[in-house]
């Protein structure tokens, strides 16, 4: 069998999120719908990450093994002419017959939107969060920092993995301010827990409102009190940016 | 009478172009309608520049005039708040009384998105002119510096005006390769002939396409022959970014 990793990009906007689900339409069925399409033959997709409903990717990982021939660069054409508008592979290429897209993930990068104006931004309604109260953006980068290094997330943790708990490693936290009212929220870590990123944002954009101190941040991370944290950031303003391997595959 | 100066952003995807038509909806006729709805008064729309149908801005300005009292921060919030998603308003200020958007405009600029890859970016779908053949970059750079001066653009322009005929002067005009399969072309004109950037693009793609050299732009402007110029250039890359004027208002 061959192993054909893919990059994906997809605007998740109307998406049940990545992974295959009983009813509604998910990224993983639309990918492996397409690819049976032409392969004509039962594909099982992995995907580095599971990116939830609403959530966006600009470069997702997946892999599927084929017993087919043919080349990547068809693979690649035929793929892109079946699948939406709203999901389509940059990449498409040979891996290592022991390529596992999720298993051998050493690190995810993620990248939060938040539009911060009196106005909603039209180009970016799908796109952000919108917030149009007056954000102290100091406040917020201090709190977005306290969350580097390695910490146990159960606070932020909506579902928490029986497996491998809640304790994950944040190489890098920042909060940039963009200017023209757009504030982005860079996050880097070897994995993530079930809705992390959109927590943390929505925890820190309380802090941004003068209604929690950015240090709350840290006690969550003490106290992992899941009831104290703050409302979870809507979907939209998520994006998947980047996954890293130990090896180019 | 009050003058209302507004600065609008608007995804012209949904829309039949900014002037208001008999049949089929406008941003004219979509921020008339909003207006009249709380301002209880007919409200007529002045804009800087009539983009065509598909045609996105950033940066429209527009005035109308009312005899209502209502302090511009609520005009603002009112009318954001019935305007539909696509449409919003960034700006209102009370303009003075002789102001007039379009005509004492002095500089209008647009911008031009072109992705060059074999795959479609999900997110520019609406946003971007996707040419999927591999671009001559510096061939293309070559024919949109032709552009500069003054000159009669009758080549570029699909409706002559009876008035102002074809000469227009663009102070600049730049294609910039923005990495990762992006070109950007930015326009800066005193005014523009109709459909004239996208006639522009639309040539300038063929130049990219080495199915013409650079200079035949400098050609078509010298024998204003319109049946010699390239395929016009889809609307959903283009973007109406500012308008200039003489004095602050």
């Amino acid at each position: 069998m061959r192993n054909i990793r893919l990059v994906i990009a997809y605007d998740g906007t109307a998406y049940q999120g990545f992974q295959k689900q009983p009813h509604g339409s998910t990224v993983q069925s639309e990918l492996e719908k397409a690819l049976e399409k032409f392969l004509r033959e039962p594909v099982r997709i992995i995907g580095a990450s599971r990116t939830d409903a609403g959530v966006h990717a600009v470069a997702q990982v997946v892999n599927f093994e084929t017993g087919k021939s043919m080349p990547v660069a068809r693979i690649k054409a035929s793929l892109n002419g079946i699948l939406p508008p709203d999901i389509k592979a940059s990449r498409v290429e040979e891996a290592d017959p022991d390529f596992h897209a999720r298993r051998d993930a050493t690190a995810r990068e993620y990248e939060y939107y938040i539009w911060n104006a009196d106005f909603q931004n039209v180009f970016r309604r799908d796109y952000a969060y919108h917030v149009p109260e007056k954000l102290d953006r100091k406040a917020m980068a201090e709190a977005v920092g306290f969350i580097e290094g390695t910490h146990d997330f159960k606070a932020f943790c909506v579902a928490e993995s029986a497996v491998k708990g809640c304790v994950r490693t944040v190489y890098s936290a920042v909060l940039k301010d963009e200017g023209d009212h757009l504030l982005t929220v860079y996050i880097k870590a070897n994995s993530f827990v079930h809705q992390m990123v959109r927590s943390i944002i929505g925890t820190v954009v309380e802090v941004g409102l003068g209604k929690r101190d950015p240090g709350s941040i840290m006690e969550l991370l003490e106290n992992r009190d899941r009831s104290s944290v703050g409302k979870t950031a809507p979907a939209r303003g998520l994006f998947l940016t980047k996954i890293e391997y130990r090896r180019t595959c």
